[in-house]
């Protein structure tokens, strides 16, 4: 099985395909966009991308591709998140670092640390952990050749730290202990019913009103059926224009689930982005 | 009047000061949480900070900023985003490009454009649209020096381009033609009633369970308040509890409204983010 993710190695991407399946061949790709292409035109069996971190929350990136691209999603994967400080040296105090390599979302995940205890560095912000990582160690083989004046550092996984053979100035450095991140695993075909399921859509109102995400909510209240999470996003049209992203609890063939979509689709242009087993 | 907002000189932000106040004493600072700071400590009497591309989507740092310092949104502005690929030197093939330098945000609204014109550079994510000019401003006077093997080109708006003596090669690079950016105008104090106001708040619900959010909406639906935005992030706590936040058009001084706040606090924590003169 060939599983498409998101590059270079020591990405915690990579390390969610590794907990889905440990005997796929993974296909590292350098966007989330490239990930659902390779999918879409067969060149991998499934792809696996994060969606939301408990602290940075939603990953807008693969929510628009899930939205465009129509592949379905076929499961989740959950993945502790543990940041570490790393650095192509040994130092004494980690306030000599000058520069700090790190992702978007890891500098979300540890800015208070950052603020705290090194203040004064430089922040450069990276596309991927995979890439900090590579970037540092490169310039470990440089700083070993050219003289070492400046002090820099990444923010990565153990993963990526072990790989790149970077040292590890302090562990769980990430402002929150409880961090995770929730992953997709998305492909061309539907999931059958496994009677513990989630369901994903989007909304795409026809018409803006007051009470209309009221009116959308009052089939899903009415059933009984629980909200796990629900987002606005514009629609890439004229600001204060959104498409809704629900997920809800229960698979699209329910017979109350498959009413309520019905309904919905009245109204609004309905997009079911996949029913997948839950694993929370 | 000193009015903090995100650096270094020719960020979209920048621009939205100068619109609101062309006579503020501007003070650039690297990150958001340091606007917000700013204000708070009363370094600077307001801060303005990005809160939502029109394709990006929200701006998940300024929102959990909104929840965590108290301070009040005074104001908003929608900038119109215009991205300019800008280059070290004039080229004749854009395909040339080796290496660009751009904001997460720069990068999720260019994306197509890049894929489809210039699909085998690498892309280096940066803090800012000022920190990407700057960067690619200083190679540019090291390639004259040095030789010049490598294009660098980075993608900012068109005043970075400007103050930093950059080559435009293409201008409105941007994927989708209609793209704004909404800023807010954070400050200490609360705003009267203008007569057009949108209020933001945050909703931390005190249990869980289905119907929740729907009974969180019916007030609003039944007095026919219009929200205009409405976002599930998660608490920084267990994955699936989330904070709500929601906009909606008028003031939480008016009757019908204070109403709607009072009952919502019967089951959750309220966060009034702000009411403020709506533009749109």
């Amino acid at each position: 099985m060939k599983i498409a993710t998101l590059g270079p190695e020591g990405t915690f991407s990579q390390e969610a395909v590794i907990k889905y399946n440990n005997k796929a061949i993974i296909l590292l790709m350098d966007t989330i966009r490239n990930v659902f292409e390779s999918v879409l035109n067969e060149k991998a069996d499934f792809g696996i991308v994060p969606i939301e971190n408990s602290i940075a929350g939603t990953v807008g990136q693969t929510q628009d591709c899930l939205f465009e691209y129509g592949l379905k999603i076929k499961a989740e994967e959950i993945i502790p998140i543990s940041h570490n400080l790393v650095c192509t040296k040994k130092i004494k105090d980690i306030k000599d670092i000058k520069l700090i390599y790190l992702h978007q979302q890891t500098y979300e995940q540890c800015e208070l640390f950052i603020k705290k205890n090194i203040p004064d560095a430089e922040i450069i912000l990276t596309s991927s952990n995979g890439k900090s990582a590579e970037i540092v160690s490169k310039l470990k083989i440089k700083t070993k050749r050219k003289g070492d004046e400046n002090v820099v550092a990444a923010i990565i996984p153990k993963t990526a730290a072990t790989i790149y053979k970077l040292n590890i100035l302090r562990k769980n450095v990430q402002d929150n202990k409880f961090n995770t991140t929730r992953f997709f695993i998305v492909g061309r075909e539907e999931n059958k019913q496994s009677g513990h399921d989630r369901t994903g859509i989007a909304i795409y109102p026809r018409i803006d009103r007051p009470g209309l995400l009221y009116d959308i909510l009052s089939g899903f209240a009415k059933m009984k059926i629980n909200l796990t999470k629900i987002e606005s996003r514009p629609s890439k049209g004229r600001l204060g224009e959104y498409i809704f992203y629900i997920d809800f609890e229960g698979h699209k063939l329910e017979r109350n689930i498959a009413e309520i979509l019905k309904k919905l689709e009245e109204t609004a242009v309905v997009k079911v982005l996949g029913s997948y087993p839950r694993k929370y």
